[in-house]
């Protein structure tokens, strides 16, 4: 060990960052010593940043997305459409749904998606908040927006079955080819889906 | 700004992590949440180390390595070969040579190369150090391992000039086509120099 490294707090630090997915031992060390070269107060706000995140973050009450408060910005936005409920995996999802600028009601941050392979089951999951808000709320409609694998299909089918005896629209979002995807590239699956679930052709795309 | 993140702690970390080299929004995103999914001691364990290291660390004294001590460990080791140096660029050239086990003797870490593009003049390296450990000591041999591009080969040339008047022996490392290469592959200045600095053949590679 110290045969490879100069020194152990070196070799600490670079530990420390070989632990985050998709960095090796190399790249991790390519960042620490880019952060050595740094001034010390741009590494102490590096380190703050990351600890305090950790330390203050809080989860919206009702929707379970990152916040600062304690009900998110979405939510107590009177402006958003709180009959309709966007049901997504995590944070990231909520950003990419956001950046389409299609959806004006609210979301639901489930936390994950069922997967038995990873451990991760039902109650891991927000589910139960989800049906509480159907039961209680003046929700109309729930878009399902999970992930087109064997996790998110088994998910939404679960909650299909959980919202069952309310009287709640479920939807689940389109699947079909991409914009700019060439037709003989698609795989079969996804272009049988498209066909099955055409439109009514309106002039635009 | 708020649109996009639902957080301004999490925007703050994703932005700090997004300035180290090589690291976009999208995988700054990815590597933040994932901290957010350890435990607070992991989280902590990280950025602790990163400040430590940055606050505690030193340099050798004598060659400019990374240390824990005064004098590293290489330096101080009375096994290695005080009468040959290795100059070398940076902490990570240190471990490759290290690495290879085929130099016993010690280093002198420069800290860069000469390059005017990057505003590195030879008083930003530790050139004076090294014209000096060579002055008063008992040094036979000076090492020049520096990178294979203009910037090393301006540096080389100016260490050589510098150390002229003493009488100490420069080399510098084979320049040539790597173990494994094709020929045919090789552009024609490594070839050319591998030509020009053949060695005797001894029945092994």
């Amino acid at each position: 060990m110290n045969q490879q490294y100069p020194s152990a707090l070196l070799e600490k630090a670079v530990g420390e960052f070989a632990k985050l997915p998709g960095i090796g031992k190399k790249t991790a060390m390519r960042l620490v010593l880019h952060l050595l070269r740094q001034e010390q107060s741009t590494v102490e706000a590096f380190g703050n940043a990351i600890m305090t995140l950790k330390k203050e973050v809080k989860y919206c009450k009702v929707c379970h997305n990152i916040s600062d408060t304690e009900v998110c910005q979405i939510c107590s936005n009177p402006q958003r459409d709180a009959s309709v409920i966007c049901v997504v995996e995590n944070i990231r999802d909520v950003m990419a749904v956001e950046g389409t600028q299609q959806f004006r009601g609210l979301y639901h941050v489930l936390g994950g998606v069922i997967s038995p392979m990873d451990g991760v089951g039902p109650s891991d999951l927000q589910i139960e908040s989800l049906v509480k808000r159907v039961e209680e709320g003046e929700v109309s409609e729930v878009i399902l927006a999970l992930s087109s694998t064997m996790e998110g299909d088994t998910t939404n089918f679960y909650i299909f079955r959980k919202l069952a005896k309310s009287n709640v629209k479920l939807s689940v979002i389109a699947r079909g080819i991409s914009i700019g995807d060439e037709l003989e590239y698609t795989d079969e699956v996804t272009l049988g889906r498209s066909i099955a679930n055409r439109t009514i052709f309106t002039g635009t795309v």
